[in-house]
């Protein structure tokens, strides 16, 4: 299953709770696009978050996170790890 | 110990073999700066890396990876996760 790393801005201020909140969002729909986010990270300073997913495409990524109300900014396909 | 997400650029067609060896040069050197880099992901396509680490200080990434040959772009400390 291909993987990606998105990236959202604008999201200054975030708290545990709120990226708690949005990932959970993004937990209960993602089963309809086949896509399992692994984990996401935020910096609330300049409002950055990365999420870490495996999904079947990026459309599907970017489709649940629309839908959870919180669309990404970027997205890269990351099939290269260490 | 904080976290840090750091991005690097320009690394267009990176293999599986030339992250694990950028990666292994950060890892020889890292406890000179008390830096542990945990993970890393690229994306060939667009030439871009994330990097996750915990250290004492974003410079303290920075300057790991600038004396291993590979500076970061960008970095952002992420002590929001979910």
């Amino acid at each position: 299953m291909p993987q990606f790393m998105d990236v959202h801005t604008g999201m200054e201020g975030i708290t545990t709770e709120a990226l708690a909140e949005a990932h959970e969002a993004d937990l209960a729909i993602q089963s309809e696009e086949g896509v399992d986010f692994k984990q996401a990270w935020a910096d609330p300073t300049t409002g950055t978050v990365f999420c870490l997913s495996e999904a079947p495409s990026r459309e599907a990524v970017l489709r649940i996170h629309e839908r959870a109300g919180h669309p990404a900014a970027e997205i890269y396909e990351v099939p290269v790890e260490a």
